[in-house]
């Protein structure tokens, strides 16, 4: 990244106040990233990220909202539902690739205590 | 990204995690952008950032503990406190790139319409 002006200053923090916006906050990245091996249950997802239903219910439909998520009912009895990355939800790759870097990086940093 | 295996997911979600307990919320990556163009006092990245001063400098306080801002105590008449990235803020670029980078595309897909 190169210097920043006022101008590309004020441009860059309206994008990254976008994109947290949209998939800010603690959890829906991680959900994102669990869905990377496949379509999973609600309970399935909640139990592997340790989000209470409520929240994950929230969480689930704000990421369907914007395109990131779909969502499946399933004609099983009971009757089940299942929630599945969309083709945009690639899109994120970027920030899920480097976020995932940058978080082994620093725990390897606060390891080795520097 | 690969398709995830259950231990490579696993590993994903805390790297991930990792990240956003040090840089997830609201205003921490906006904060780091904005100081990229160079120190700034307090007031100043209140007003720009468009935050109270009360969770500014909570935030600014933790971003601080994590190493990423360093404070600066001025000897002005009233005292001023300016603020400025580490070297160690740098390693967080491409997570700031690809989150501006997201973040732009996402708004012009909005605008289009698709």
């Amino acid at each position: 990244m190169t210097t920043h002006t006022v101008e590309t200053c004020a441009k860059a923090k309206l994008a990254i106040r976008d994109t947290l916006d949209v998939v800010g906050g603690k959890w829906k990245l991680v959900l994102i990233s669990l869905l990377r091996s496949g379509k999973k249950g609600f309970n399935e997802l909640s139990r592997e990220a340790g989000i209470s239903p409520r929240i994950l219910s929230k969480e689930l439909q704000e990421l369907e909202m914007n395109g990131l998520v779909s969502r499946e009912v399933c004609n099983t009895k009971p009757v089940t539902v299942q929630y599945e990355l969309t083709d945009y939800s690639n899109t994120l790759n970027e920030v899920l690739v480097a976020m995932e870097k940058w978080g082994y990086q620093h725990r390897q940093k606060i390891i080795s205590g520097n």
